[in-house]
């Protein structure tokens, strides 16, 4: 087994990344942080005779990156009670890959996937956050991934996510778990 | 009474701003479609010394836009089960605006408007669309602006809409409560 | 195709009843109140050895009500953000009609139904009724039962639900529509 | 400080009793079951002009129990993706106690108090149990008492929670804050 872990947020050292990071401490990952990629917003080309238009962005080479994984954890912060832009669009494009004859097997190899959700809210993200993930539950569903599960962390200000005891403990139990995958 | 009109979607003539054209037939409205613009995603510095830097994008002439305006209607298809990631994108830097202070006031305007939201999505938007609902209830809730109501469309292929008979009629009902609004 | 409507309030023409009795008029349809039945809360036995023990009350004679007809319209007032409690017992209860050998098909007849919601209430219904939406999704799937639609309608006062024309118009249509699949 | 814990399930020994035990244990807690209490459904005369009826049951019993605590542990399992119904009719009643001369302060005193929610399901509860959550949201939102959190399980099987690390987990960590909160 292995694992992508794919970053929405664009702080560096925030709290979604340090919540991350102690998931998955010790554990063999890819790590891909999308703000250091180019990722256009899909243009709707779905009922266009032309079909798609080439994109001269990083999108494919992501997607490249996580396709060989069997676990993809994606991570970020709750802005607006949602996942962050970057990452929206990076997930908006994945209708784009459904149609590309580049990734015929997209959607098949995604449905073999299992993944996570690590998401960190500074506004009641136990409650706030929940359509988030209800969200996630729709994409994965959509694409036959296996939602394996999701962590939820409440902090604002760096660092913070060290007083929420429920969510290290939640991500203490998901590296155990990982470890438990892998070996 | 004005309203202002922002536009999430990409697709020229998608099912998402027939059925809006349709609500705002007749009525005078500014019309703000954010594809035409650019707006970076939000580098997060809301805790960061130096504070957010100036970004050389059209973000801000979009707020110079929409905080004349009494109502804003938020028209977007729903791709994977939430707003575009162009509207999210747009509505995160929203975080950066609370702390600029050419916007002492962002949040006390956001505060006196009004908010619509008309959404049309594919796959069981009635069921599968709630959640970006609720994440709008979020938003609203936290600006202080007052969350009116919501259409909901079914559609996929450009034109769909028409065939949906229960959104036609909340966009007419919507049409005659702007006119009286306006009148 | 004949049609069903379970009744879950207990205000004799509340604003409930009044908005599912436009959705139905003209149309044949079998109606019961549930207020006018005794419906035990379910004793959960799934896992004893000796099962559900028989019931004294009248919950079986409503199931023979439902599942000759092909459409149930469930309509229920929004108490506490969710179906009346009456309503609430009653579907606790299709956990012993599933394991019921006097309703080997229980399931397989449910799965070959289509369903409405319809409900109303007075806290931001439109808002806070969602989750109880996403419920009955969750409810119709289990079964395997068609979730054609739902309605909403705003009112407190008996009576109110005259002044919610989105509310009056959605039950409209769905009046034409069973009009339509009746003929 | 005191606690009540109000149980709505009524299976002996039920996976959601079981992690509550492990949750409260040691805590010295007022266990309220409602399953040993005849709670009739609400009979709905908010806007009746004699007002709602004295009841002859024992949920006024209940109320009173429940009164002098400052936190309330709300514990069911979830049926039909739901609280029970058992817990809904009593929380149904509270529209009763609102308007009762004999509990003048009954939204004043709910207002001071801290909750939680402990719900074990069998189907996919960490997804389908969200809707659940955010109507004790909405439910505490509207008496202002405090949603401090929840736990949610997994289990279908008596003892099955006993599998679920996360859940456990949890309660440990509530069984350490309440101590801590009471000493």
């Amino acid at each position: 087994m292995s694992i992508a872990v794919i970053y929405g947020g664009n702080r560096p050292d925030g709290n979604t990344e340090m919540l991350t990071k102690l998931a998955t401490q010790g554990v063999v990952v890819e790590e891909i942080y999308l703000k250091d990629y180019l990722i256009e917003p899909i243009i709707d080309k779905r009922h266009a005779e032309e079909g798609f238009p080439e994109v001269n962005d990083d999108y494919n080479s992501i997607i490249d990156q996580i396709l060989p994984h069997d676990l993809l954890i994606f991570s970020t912060p709750i802005y607006w009670y949602s996942m962050t832009g970057i990452m929206k669009n990076f997930i908006d494009r994945w209708s784009q890959t459904l149609k590309d004859k580049k990734y015929p097997d997209f959607k098949k190899q995604m449905a073999q996937k299992r993944a996570y959700v690590i998401a960190v809210g500074g506004d009641d993200p136990y409650m706030k956050g929940l359509p988030m993930i209800q969200q996630f539950q729709h994409i994965f569903g959509f694409m036959g991934t296996t939602f394996e599960g999701y962590i939820i962390g409440e902090g604002n200000r760096p660092g913070d996510i060290k007083q929420d005891l429920q969510a290290l403990s939640a991500a203490e139990q998901l590296r155990e778990k990982l470890n438990n995958d892998l070996s």
